[in-house]
């Protein structure tokens, strides 16, 4: 089931996306069983739904899909995860023993369709596509072989960087990684009852420009597993229903091409996951 | 005027503490107000209250001290700000051009007079003293000149840190920044009011151990003033009421000596902030 978080007017409401019987998707307004998907992920209620064709009244075309949770506690990104992504750095170090890991605020990230801004501070906007775990039933030093049972769902990333603000000071990239609506995340989260450990496994994630495609692995290759980022972060954070990880990024950001391709106005960035979605984001110079 | 917000039984409320005229400290409880100290500040009520000794009727001493703000949107931390602690890393680099910026959860912090909890995972937990800014009126793009006024109060943190965590992977120290309950934040915020331009310029915070002291330096010797770094930040944050900003420790945390001194069940931390007062934890092994 796909569950979203969306705007129409001035409310911003909860529910499933639906394809009816004429194949268009349309959107069951659940805003009646919890005050957000958030809420509804803590009671656990999300198997517990009945939603039907009867319920889908609003067209998903008619309605502004906001970030799938729009006020997780944390946000979590892992840096440095796809094998040869230590390489791409150049700068002759081994491979990580453990996750490189920062945090990003909500308003770092905008919702699907909605344009990536482009701040007056840096030109150097670069996308990174994404898996993301949305976790559903919190826990602390959570083992490997039970991380999955604590998925609510998956969603999609576009870490947006600006890549000279990244390694502005003598440690961490926070800076970079924060800037308002940098990033984007959705269009939806798509529930766990549709993943297999294989798929979180073997999950494809392509990152195109344009149409250009500049991403394209598998979880497959991923130096730390899904499994392993959930059992690593929970031996530090008491994870939450509702808290956001970002799984990393393949190689192929904009950054790594020389000379480097970064985005501007005009673009479209299109981050797809094999068995979640496509998440599309424009690009627009802020106004200040 | 000292704000806290405390727990009793297993109610949380927020509230005032008045010196009563037997020289007790009291707490004025303030929940009818507003919903917590960071909605209080949310409305711009703090400068509106009137409290009295009339409604002061709760010992500070029976009620349990939490962080002045509970659930922050973003606890933000400045590393590496004092003159002299660039020099304490010893890697031979030039200071820095800009701070370097990481982020905390709220679960990473415990309360005044509560333990800092030492994980099995690590036994190199660090004390870092800092000054803690609260801001009130929320902005982007905040001018140096204006960043005061953008400051509801202060408050004090012992930015804990479990050391060998911190330089776990390649980029970022996120990890020995967020154990849980392994740094603190307290015992009060004051009130901007009982501050002026002077004061957050010459500000001195003292760290000791079980007496005996370990950093002591005045905000003179930041590197990046508290203005400065309020400006700083709002490039790409959206500050907003309540927002935490830890603003660097001084020079002397157990890590810098030979062999290190790290904090151990029966030890007491205190850290004295000039003007705000002082934050006071032991340290307890965690209990699995």
């Amino acid at each position: 089931m796909r569950f979203i978080t969306y705007q129409k007017a001035d409310v911003v409401s909860w529910g499933a996306v639906v394809e009816t019987g004429n194949g268009q998707l349309t959107v069951a307004d659940l805003s009646n069983k919890a005050d957000s998907l958030k809420a509804a992920i803590e009671q656990d209620l999300l198997n517990d739904l009945t939603i039907d064709e009867s319920i889908a009244t609003l067209a998903l075309d008619d309605v502004t899909l906001l970030p799938p949770i729009t006020t997780p506690e944390k946000i979590i990104c892992i840096g440095v995860n796809y094998a040869n992504r230590n390489a791409e750095y150049k700068d002759g170090s081994e491979a990580p023993k453990f996750p490189s890991v920062f945090m990003r605020t909500p308003d770092s990230l905008t919702g699907h369709n909605l344009p990536l801004i482009r701040p007056p501070e840096s030109h150097q906007l670069d996308y990174e596509g994404e898996i993301v775990v949305v976790i559903g039933k919190g826990g602390r030093r959570i083992k490997e072989e039970d991380a999955y049972s604590h998925i609510a769902g998956l969603t999609i990333m576009n870490e947006g960087t600006l890549r000279d603000w990244v390694r502005h000071a003598k440690f961490n990239v926070t800076q970079g990684k924060n800037f308002v609506h940098s990033g984007s995340v959705g269009p939806w989260m798509v529930s766990a009852d549709e993943f297999t450990a294989a798929d979180y496994e073997d999950m494809r994630v392509t990152t195109t420009v344009n149409g250009e495609v500049r991403q394209n692995d598998t979880t497959a290759s991923m130096m730390f597993p899904i499994a392993y980022i959930i059992s690593y972060l929970s031996q530090f954070y008491q994870l939450k229903a509702g808290d956001i990880i970002a799984t990393g990024t393949p190689n192929g950001a904009g950054a790594r091409f020389d000379p480097p391709k970064y985005l501007a106005p005009g673009d479209i960035v299109e981050v797809d996951v094999e068995g979640v979605g496509k998440l599309s984001n424009g690009i627009a110079d802020e106004v200040l």
